[in-house]
């Protein structure tokens, strides 16, 4: 069953539909249309509300954003069944956990906080694909409360899909992500927001190329997804922020005293970086 | 003939031989590794010393670090043959206008500043070709004494690159390209640092995904031509700077103070406009 059956939750259904390891996929969402065109596409077999899917749901994927999650946590719990495994997509995870231990109490044993590390501009069930996942990773964290079997189920789940599994706390997981991912997510929108306010705003976007094409690639993502990311890991962000503003404050001191060893120093490390994660990650 | 037939000035060759509408296009590098690459490649018809290709040249492209221009045209003046045309491909162009009509003096009636808003990562003549400039910006920075005969030369040969020719000032030009080039560089290059001298870079790197790739290609440039870059456009770039860091500080005060509506609003505005641009450049 796939709470939210678009880009993210649709492409874990078309994924395990192929892989021929899933039974019956029950697609839910609040928007109408969402479900018809996942049920339209094959990504899922069947449309019901979120109550009669939980009541014969093996597995409960929410992929949703993600402070949609602890209200469905609230409808889920009366009606679910003791064998269920419940995991979700979002892209933070401590506040997930919380609110999980916090809304199910004894059955937050049967919640496992997971993150799928990939995605698409495009979002909804028309841009979901079957190969999404295939050699992205997938993080889960794991609570104490998770069993062996609860871990291995979500993680062959995931395994399905191509993808390859990092276990690692949820506080570890925000950091980490707010690292990698909300900062670039956060300094490329800044940017964009920046170039956009100019007076002279259209020479500038006229004359820019393939480096701002990438650059800025990110920052065209949902306002209302990000806002939730932000806010979910806000804490983990803030600290990260002050570390980028440090480094930020450091190469335009260096550019302002027009110190070319700090400057040459910075730029080499960077692309030295940058080019080694190229070659390792295979994302190139 | 082209000074530094690497990947901006061979694929300029490449694509005047590819129109046919050249001669005989000579070499002139530093480094003879260059030059003789690029004869074997075909991008190049003959090596030659700076002098010797000077006494011979219709055009002489400068296609070198932007720091070189200086003492090339100071070794290029006493051997100019009076109707030769001088061009550059540099990325900043007050500085280099700033040095043609102080070491050229009359001369640099012949010299005309452009700048391709092209490039890509991996330079030299291997990693040149005809297609570069296709659809691509040219800008060109004429000054006062430029003719209308050599805006019109040098304005042929670019479309004959397949790019589409803008002229503006050279004050004009550092200044849109501080903001959509060298920034985002700086930006891209800052964050790579600083994720790069974390103490648990590696966990980070293991888990950055296709977000991460594209905010952070630019930052794989050459830290030398970037340094170069920066400290050529220092005034424009601090100028820049410190309004992406009113803008930066702006979306953090947002979060900090979970700011819903302010930061949906910047997040919103970003993605409208990258959207707008994407669908407008041609370049998505």
């Amino acid at each position: 069953m796939v709470v939210g059956p678009g880009l993210i939750g649709g492409s874990v259904a078309a994924a395990l539909k192929q892989a021929g390891c899933v039974g019956k996929v029950i697609g839910v969402s609040r928007q109408a249309t969402t479900t018809s065109a996942a049920l339209d596409l094959g990504l899922i077999d069947e449309v019901a509300d979120l109550v009669t899917a939980t009541q014969q749901a093996d597995v409960i994927l929410l992929a949703t954003p993600v402070r949609a999650t602890r209200s469905l946590l609230e409808q889920i719990k009366p009606h679910l069944l003791p064998h269920t495994v419940i995991t979700d997509a979002g892209s933070t995870k401590a506040d997930v956990l919380a609110d999980a231990l916090e809304v199910l109490g004894d059955q937050a044993v049967q919640f496992l906080p997971g993150h799928p590390i990939a995605g698409a501009e495009k979002a909804g069930p028309e841009a979901a694909f079957a190969e999404l996942y295939r050699d992205r990773i997938v993080i889960l964290t794991p609570h104490k409360n998770n069993t062996a079997p609860i871990r291995q189920l979500i993680t062959q789940m995931w395994e399905a899909c191509g993808a390859r599994v990092m276990l690692m706390s949820a506080a570890d997981h925000d950091r980490v992500l707010a690292s990698v991912s909300h900062v670039p997510h956060f300094l490329s929108s800044v940017f964009m927001w920046q170039v956009a306010s100019a007076p002279d705003a259209d020479v500038r976007l006229h004359v820019a190329g393939s480096g701002f094409r990438d650059f800025t690639r990110i920052s065209a993502g949902s306002a209302e997804v990000w806002r939730d990311i932000f806010l979910s890991n806000r804490e983990a962000m803030l600290s990260e922020l002050q570390q980028v503003r440090q480094a930020f404050e450091q190469a335009e001191t260096a550019l302002l005293e027009t110190d070319e060893t700090a400057l040459y120093e910075f730029l080499e490390k960077a692309a030295l970086a940058r080019r080694l994660w190229g070659s390792r990650s295979g994302l190139e």
